[in-house]
């Protein structure tokens, strides 16, 4: 190809994009962004670009990011200690601080940075700024895991200013108390309670698996009581237990569309909103199973 | 390729436009659109969709089209007689009315739907409508060529509305003077005039000709000097006079850039905005041709 | 009566429209212009001017036009044959042609036109634009029309953002369905759904005739069961059905009066609106029969 | 004449008055209102009528009135005596009382009230409101007059936001000093000083008198130098002085037009904005008397 | 103390009423002004000082305010007699135009005159403006007292435009029926219907009693079944009876609380809204007396 | 004294601040927030309530702090070694993540977390987010520092848009250059240059010391002159020279005033801006030294 029938080539793949173009424009997408997608310094800048490129097309996208291995990687070296309760670390104050540093500090900032180099127009900040994320400590089944927060109230205010002026609010998952004390929040989890407070049409969850496995094949889309079964016999497991049940209060809260997709893939994120090819897995309104069944016989629609 | 590595390539080459679609967001650009470029079945659709995109990005687009051979087929078919003074066609009455129907009614009407079609969101409208264009009768060197008219003024308020809330407007060049006759006029004067008005940052000519030609090869970029040389030792000729001398005006009273392209050639609207390499002629600001050839020299950039 | 006696005569009769002014100030009004009104030279700018007063004193004036006999005049010079079926004419595409270059085309200019020469600040536009009608192949009684169309959508946002910004908009009934093939349309009905959809305080027929008229007389006020029973009865009849059946679909969905008129009396529109004395039949909310004869009795308001 | 007819006549009386309507529109009017006007009960509600009207097709209206003979009729019930200084009156602290309670309260609420009836929404407010007329006291020739003040300062934001938001101020001419001290202004220099806060086009005085007149003709229209020379030669004279010289000033910081008209004349104020024919004296912008003669021969216009 | 220290002594009064002022920021708050408070030449300037700081600190500020002694005073002096109907004062025309001057003329002008001096921006204004209080003739138990109003419809549209703009409605209570007739209203009635149109948070009557008092204590927070028991022993009697009624009223249409304060006392307007000792009686939604009565004793919040 | 009567007491305090509060009403104050005033735990909350209470009166905060000690400390824990240049300490890449940590992560969330506890919507940000600081790497005499950077270019519509919808903007002094590097920016440069941005009427900087000392004894008010002198002959030292600079840069370019202040005094930012008794040094627009004692003498003003 010349020159000019290369460029011919990409003017007309742009042209193709018009229809899910169209079909974005002005929706909100919350996008939970971690795992390996963020570990990788090609996979960052190519995340940066795709959320970007959604954010010129007209999309209005927040993301709500996680610290990964870093937390740790920094406690170890400041000599902080990890101590465990149950098997769930707990949260002393000082590890509270660490997570301060690295998330809202290093990781928050690094992604402001990628996504800025893009002209992205990004804003960083955390769940502190604005009163975004009101909390209170976690507690369930007596365990005391220190300064691990649950989400009590959600102020998206500040979030929705950012969006309606055309920045790109980057949020870090820290919660605050009415004393002012700080507690960490489960990211999956602030992206499902942002996603609602915003009513966003798109909450996506960019991780380290091809969506939900079962038995070496990905489920192409789910409901609430398949879910349920799935984490009863274990198939659904740990970390995903509550990336699922959040994201399923979302969608009955309101939130238009879950979606679980590979992060490790470049460009995934565009695939599954710029294709009629899903690539991860659908998370689809509590309907009962047998309704849902039929229906994706008919030709499940992926967007 | 397997389609998620196709659907992978193609969301590679959307973000590859990220530089251009940031360098071109919130601009005005007004496209004349006519020619072969309008003829063809495919190329129009092409053209809405190019149009469509550059919207969808961010740019605000306004296009002005021509009428082309439709008018005197129609014209033809009702009975209405062509008369000629001095070699230039003589408007009567009837002529204008022949014009209102095909180009406002018919051509702007078809453009209109075909970039619907894509969700462009155009808005069909005349140099009649909220007074855009103020005209007077036509004189040049005495001839009468009836009802062809010369701009006087341009209210813009109408199109910068339908800009600013998201609409694009597609302009038939007909004019009106202050009894309300109306008048037929040029759409590449028309389109220049419409440029300075709007501030426009570019102005694009689709044409039938791959730019300036010079001995068989295309000029690159030209200053007013120079063109005025190629006017005089006829290179530039025809309806190209009017053209090049209106553009001239539209950059020596603000307008960023004018090119002029092949219309003939698909996406070649994209291709000058989205890429580096111009596809077409571009005026450049009337500096002395020396400035110019040493400018040129250093490497002509072309957006 | 010297001159100033005569001026001051005239201001006074200024300040007794003042009670009807300020009733209908900020108030929607849509006007279907057709018939007789639309084809006498002095009734035009009769027209022209009495919309653009409306407009000044602060009512916000939409126009929806027909085409009458030029479409019929301009298809024959142009050799289209009109075909019949079932006793009602069918058109084919170039109909669909000629009727897009005479309405949206010449008439609309020409309406557009006297208006601006009044200030009026007209915009012309056809239900093509911005998506404005969106419509279906005509279905009654399996007969085939060809290109006429059944009104699905409106969505008049572009004209909204006109009303508010000061344009009166004009506008020819075409329609479009999701394939882009465009649609002929009753504008008595497209003058009823736009009503509708701008929630109109008034929706006003200009017609041929003094209103409705039983055995001679003018009916002054009218009930949709009343109607129905004089089109069971064959006194209201023809073009006159669909026009009071849209016009009752209108009321219904929260357009609060209908009104039809005589355009052919010159300034029927402002008596009708600016005094007391209507001037030809006012459609009233389908009440029982009883309840509206009873409600007449006591002393029918007009406006 | 039949009803109809005469509704006729009237409604093409009110699309005559289009022309004026278009020049006003969106135009700021401030009237000084003032003596017989004021007083005659039928005057009232005639010019209660006009403003009305110029302020429903468009016009911005700002009323400034004065208090005239009703001041000295309370004062004298009340017992106040009046005393003079060098043959002006002085005004003590009782005084100002007085003026407060019969300007802000009485007359300006009797104003207000009329122009509600007609449905203008008009607003009183005096010119302690909002620190709108900032004062000092009056000092010329070393007289002391007492609580008479100087305009040092206007302050128009509130008026100016009434007047955007469709409301017609009325003001009573009180001005307060940095103490708080309150001040009785001249109507006709607060006139005058509040057209030019508000960049008025129009300052029209409604008085007793046809406008300026010399041996018992009207002038039609004056420049400053003549008006200087009529000064002198005590043509003009009296409260005349300081109407016409603030009027100058007013024109001279720009202020479009300046009128003087006869308030006793029923509906004078719309013949002098919607007709040709002026009916009173109308304040040219300073250019030399030579210059001036030139151009009244020519044609002068009155708008 | 040296200065510094009795600075910074002030420095931390003000930063110990962020909390009050916290909860206050954005709230409507109608004051009742009358009585003592608006007689006392130093608690006049205390009361235009805490008004200012109120709304300096973000709340939003309506005045309502009587006229007190100076109507009888004026009358007297210009010789109005005063009829009495069953005992209560009978208002003839003249009588209403005295409350005009002395209300809306000097009662009104001297507290925005105060108030601007502390920087408060306020803008006076009466019942009559932009028809503010729709009025009609009071009648109770057949008796006629003349020009005594009631309300009937509030348009507080300009009021609302005044608050959102930064300014401070200080009122008169004039009321106008739909022939233009004046009317003297009830300050406390008018109070009471000014917070409901508005959805006032606060309606705070500033009186010349320590709030209302049994057994000579006061009454710290009372029911609407409570308080009819209290008129029915004559506990509340006189002038305070239409004050508590038009205020339960007012709490019943959605009014956040309603305080009677002593306006005697400086700075008892602060006192009530600043700290969480009331200084008056609150009067509480309508609860049964019983409910009531436990609440109190678990421990009445005062905000 | 009685409760009540302690209450009036502050109620009469916070009323005694009117003026002050009225004078800062809307402006735009930048503060340095930095040395000890950021380390006690104390002050640290007495800074949080007095920058919410000037936002809650109406000043426009936006606040850029420094980072202290916690970086040096947090470097040396994670084992970072310090390297010097000439003197001056060399920023290598892992202090720069360091920087980021402790100054966006920790300090910054920190101030936030304090901030809104007192109810004053900060939103924490570096110059990263939004491209607020536009850096290059800081080169003087030739020294390589490493990543600390020059500000080549300030973005503040991000700032601009928070200030205007009420929330309190809390900058970390982070740049970033065109390839995405972030450099570490002297908080007090970052200070002065927004401050110029935000057209800002007054900038502050809260230090370790009493304001610029000579003999012992506090500099009330100096001139640019002034500053280079003590500079010269070494009385303004080490980090007070780029600090003082800057403000005058910062005062040249158009900042109102610029104030050193002792942020060890509780309160001593409200003492400086509400009270006539300034409490360190203010820079003067740079007159020659002269006109500046003369002006001194007669009264040098204080806010």
């Amino acid at each position: 190809m010349t020159p000019i029938q290369h460029a011919a080539a990409k003017a007309r793949n742009l042209t193709e994009a018009l229809p899910w173009i169209s079909r974005s424009e002005g929706k909100t997408f919350v996008i939970k962004y971690g795992g390996a997608a963020m570990v990788d310094e090609e996979l960052r800048d190519s995340f940066a670009r795709d959320v970007t490129l959604l954010k010129k097309v007209g999309v209005r996208v927040a993301i709500v990011h996680g610290g990964g291995k870093e937390i740790t990687e920094t406690a170890t070296k400041l000599g902080i200690e990890t101590r465990f309760v149950d098997g769930q670390r707990y949260t002393c104050e000082d590890t509270v601080d660490v997570v301060q540093m690295v998330l809202a500090g290093r990781t928050n900032t690094d992604i402001v940075r990628r996504i800025n180099l893009q002209d992205g127009d990004a804003v960083g900040l955390s769940g502190v700024d604005a009163g975004l994320l009101r909390a209170e400590k976690f507690t369930e089944n007596g365990a005391d895991l220190g300064l691990v927060g649950n989400i009590t109230e959600v102020r998206p205010q500040h979030i929705e200013l950012l969006l309606s002026n055309g920045f790109m609010p980057v949020i870090a998952p820290l919660g605050v108390d009415e004393n002012g004390t700080i507690y960490n929040i489960n990211a999956d989890v602030a992206a499902a309670k942002i996603a609602e407070a915003l009513k966003a049409e798109k909450l996506v969850y960019l991780s380290d698996v091809e969506g939900i496995l079962k038995d070496g094949e990905r489920v192409t889309n789910i409901t609430e009581p398949r879910a349920e079964e799935l984490i009863s016999s274990g198939v659904i497991s740990k970390g995903m237990i509550p990336k699922v049940r959040s994201a399923f209060d979302a969608l009955n809260a309101g939130v238009g569309r879950v979606h679980l997709i590979d992060g490790r893939e470049k460009h995934s994120l565009l695939l599954e909103i710029f294709t009629d090819k899903g690539v991860g897995t659908m998370l689809v309104r509590g309907e009962p199973e047998g309704a849902c069944q039929k229906k994706s016989a008919c030709s499940p629609s992926n967007s």
